[in-house]
């Protein structure tokens, strides 16, 4: 029986409606094994420039720290699309990883079997199923390295820093061989150690951490060659874990992989066990307040939260078997449809709700 | 009618056996169409180091520099496995490319109708077939920037520098353009401007360049997209034109998706006319000598080189048409067989070889 605090952060286009059904699911998950949510609501993206003139106000900032952990819709839209740089919505997620010190992104890359058909791959790759868990590293590499233009013989020259330091490849370590321990107990650490001074001295600490996780049995491989294993034969992962740039192309490709990417959800991890959790889709203002938003991303995402920061494994586990029996009973929304039952998406998140309690009760 | 200088550089493993293949079949194009190639070979790799004492002479160099192209094989293979960095077989393809300055590499991702059972993507995404040229530069980058490691406050770091000038993005677009000129005049330009400078610069030129060229439509698209979409729509693309590391990523993914990564062949070009043609497959020592390679990569490999080196488009046409041809007749090596016709390595040779002249009488 435990207690909880989480910051929601609806945000634009679709974020509201896809947070109110995983909070309600939480609350159901919460009332069948006797836990307490606290939900307090704060602006950021374009919604919070449209209220406070800035995308990620000061007060939203102290609520996140105030609380356990953050539960976080989907930011942007073409309302803003004319903001630059530093003033676009877009702006907040990169303030709250920073200001949070989230430096682990977990990406599941699951095939829901009752999707299948949706997937890009054939039959015999996906066999009895696909389920990745890609652990990026999110606030170090490239992307916020020294960057600049100068002078040169050839013209101008442009120039980004990509570096890693022991401290930084080992905390994300840890987090990709404790997420092993609760699978397969597999990690296959991704770089490019053939080339790069900084997958080298990454692979050497990838290393050095997995001698703390005898049960974990670790491989290394280039990321060339990931790119073409995770269409070859993506049943050989379970986790793996990689630098921010790496991270972010392997997993936009594995999400594509399942077929089932507007259902997955996300976590990015800070010190001890807060943690933001997100759809990986974006804003969709086109169907915003429309009710058809799918609300299964969301509701997976709170799932992890339960998971990742409050410990909560067996409710976790209920609602993805939750969701997974409402996709085998045949619900879609729209977005998914095929020749199926479609129903709304308060329909959807109700129909979640409701197997929550059998899924408890299956055991 | 012409007259060319050839380096065959065999290598290791299947390479000489391969090469021997793509040769003949020269040899037959030029009976054909009249034109004459002087072969002339050349040691690199593991052989070389045998013979020589290292992975790339002099001599190899310079009959290179006297040569209109190179023909390669493949380097490398588990008896010089112990050998470390600069003394491995495989550092002589990085000597050809920096001392022959071949700063563009050309990745046809081709789909082999014949073969799309081996496709790993479903059929209604294959479509009526794919035919993606990768263009990546291949001297500059990250991969060739500065490097090392430093003491931090965070213990050691290590680090990488991407950069670019505007003179090698400028030449490596005009490849692309170029390129796309002689096929569906549309180019997508592959960067991560939203995060790095150098990928600004990238931009900024290709879209200089790409005033040139009113004729071809450019797009910009960020490679974790691109890494997508190859997956989501392969059929989208036309020619890709990346850096040196995004390109090492995507070419590989684009390869893999067509399912025949054994049959697929590449070009590097330098300044000029001159270019080094070689398979994308490795050495394979294991089936070395036993005439059951797969000769198609290499042949396809010269129908490269008569386009991008000779400028003898009709005659690489047709040795195109005539591995399609060979292929669409359920000729098969093993390394592809299924429920067809296997034949020898030399069989394919001589299969496509007579196909040439079928296909120049209905061309
Ligand atoms: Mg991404
Ligand atoms: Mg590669």
């Amino acid at each position: 029986m435990g207690s909880f605090k989480v910051a929601v952060i609806e945000g634009d286009g679709i974020g509201p409606e896809v947070c109110r059904a995983a909070c309600e699911v939480l609350e159901k998950t919460g009332e069948i094994f006797g836990h307490e949510f606290e939900f307090n609501k704060a602006l950021a993206g374009g919604i919070a420039i449209d209220e406070t003139g800035e995308c990620l106000p000061e007060a939203t900032v102290n609520l996140c720290r105030a609380s356990d952990s953050i539960l976080l819709g989907a930011v942007g839209g073409p309302k803003w699309d004319d903001l630059s740089g530093e003033a676009r919505p877009e702006t907040a997620l990169l303030g709250l990883r920073e200001e949070l010190g989230l430096y682990a992104n977990l990406r599941p890359a699951t095939i829901h079997m009752a999707l299948k058909n949706a997937c890009p791959l054939k039959e015999e790759i996906i066999g009895d199923g696909i389920d990745i868990l890609i652990v990026r590293e999110l606030t170090g590499g490239i992307y916020f390295g020294e960057k600049g233009w100068k002078g040169s013989k050839n013209g101008m020259k442009a120039y980004d820093v990509e570096s890693y330091s022991e401290a930084e490849v080992k905390r994300i370590a840890i987090r990709a061989f404790d997420s092993a321990m609760n699978r397969q107990k597999r990690v296959v650490s991704v770089d490019k150690a053939n080339v790069m001074e900084s997958s080298r001295l990454w692979r050497r600490v990838v290393t050095e951490v997995s001698h703390d996780y005898p049960e974990v049995e670790l491989t290394h491989m280039y990321v060339d060659n990931a790119a073409m294993q995770l269409i070859k034969d993506p049943r050989q992962f379970d986790v793996m874990v990689t630098s921010n740039i790496f991270g972010d192309i392997l997993s936009d490709e594995a999400s594509m992989i399942t077929g089932s990417i507007g259902l997955l959800p996300s976590a990015s991890l800070g010190e001890g066990n807060f943690g933001m959790y997100e759809p990986i889709h974006g804003s969709a203002p086109d169907i915003a307040g429309q009710n058809t938003a799918n609300p299964i991303a969301a509701i997976l995402s709170s799932a992890m939260m339960l998971r990742h920061s409050f410990g909560l494994i067996e409710e976790a586990r209920c609602i993805e078997n939750a969701v997974t029996k409402v996709l085998e009973s045949g619900y879609r929304t729209y977005d998914i449809k095929d020749s199926y039952k479609i129903i709304k998406s308060e329909e959807g998140r109700e129909s979640v709700s409701s197997m929550i309690m059998g899924c408890k009760e299956m055991g």
